[in-house]
């Protein structure tokens, strides 16, 4: 039986956020409507007296659903997994899904942070000087670390047995990491995402709805 | 109907992890039986190779449940509630539950890290001397730009509506701030928390389980 929803999901985006990449991931896959709000990083638009009433954090992923205003990637995701339940992103036994919610919170608290450094250290603009190259240096060792540790999670196709939440949580920040080794090859961090790693990726790039959810910038 | 658990769960904890602490209000509130095994902070003795077998990661707090190894306390707790939906933790409205989720993911990625970087500046030795005071200022600044933040979040007397995830993730983070105060009071970090989250403390340790959860090295 085919269920159709009103489109009355609002869903807040903007370029490059690796967060509001895995939200997208979960919206597309349940095959949901939305209307999508695209927002730049170069702009300020994030941080307007509007927006800031929707989420005073300033930040995406933001999801709007009848009179719910979400933030936080991990509980948007949560919430359409509980709300439209049709197309599953949460593995059915427990086990799985527990397996698949650490690998998220890993993710998002492991694997994120050293990403997040070295792309300030090497995109933006650092007013310290000297401090960057140590400060790089570091980021860099505690994100291979981490990339092994992941390769290592990887004993399956995905990381929780069937394509899940902790699949779309962590490919944005591999993909991440394959574009800054593009534009900044001499840290050659495309040499961190070992073969079960890129293998993966193949297959989350295989999904019908994979192309739609290239951040656009990236694209130009 | 009572129902009786064996006791199938053993617990890894830890005297003043926050986290840990979460997890353990948990097992309480949902009255468990548990195996405890209490770490320090102290000693090496999380980071043995028998504790790194169990936990690559050799923190706490961990959940062995049967054949089920866990870590990162937002999926072991998630995996409590689906497994041992007594006494339940999450609210029963999905809006409900999705504030209560999102409260838990703010406490951990934006009240969390400041109160570390006070504790690492404050209790614990910094090689790099001239650092610490400038960075001193910006964790205060975080932590009590945040603590701002918790107190309008709290329009009830509990986060989500009723007692939840919410409350049991949030409440170590503040008791944390006023032990604090109480040890390097010059920072007139008590001052950071509000009325409301103060009445709130306030409601979380007249629970039946409180005095229990309080970190054994708090009480000596």
């Amino acid at each position: 039986m085919e269920v159709f929803y009103d489109m009355a999901i609002t869903f807040y985006y903007a370029s490059g956020s690796t967060f509001a990449w895995y939200v997208w991931f979960v919206l597309e896959h349940k095959q949901l409507s939305y209307d999508m709000k695209v927002f730049s990083f170069t702009g300020d638009d994030m941080k307007t007296p509007e927006y800031l009433a929707i989420n005073p954090r300033g930040k995406v992923p933001v999801l709007i659903d009848e009179d719910l205003v979400l933030w936080e990637s991990s509980a948007i995701v949560e919430y359409l997994e509980e709300h439209y339940p049709e197309r599953p992103v949460l593995p059915g036994s427990s086990r799985s899904r527990a397996t698949a919610r650490r690998i998220v919170s890993e993710a998002s608290c492991y694997l994120y942070p050293p990403l997040r450094g070295v792309m300030e250290q090497i995109l933006w603009i650092r007013p310290d000087g000297d401090a960057a190259p140590a400060a790089l240096d570091g980021y860099l060792q505690n994100l291979h670390r981490e990339l092994v540790y992941f390769e290592g999670e990887l004993s399956d196709d995905f990381f929780a047995g069937s394509l899940s939440i902790a699949d779309f949580a962590t490919y944005p920040l591999l993909a991440l990491v394959n574009r800054l080794q593009e534009r900044q090859p001499q840290h050659n961090m495309g040499s961190f995402i070992g073969p079960r790693l890129a293998a993966f990726m193949g297959r989350i790039e295989q999904l019908p709805y994979f192309t739609k959810t290239i951040p656009p910038h990236w694209k130009g």
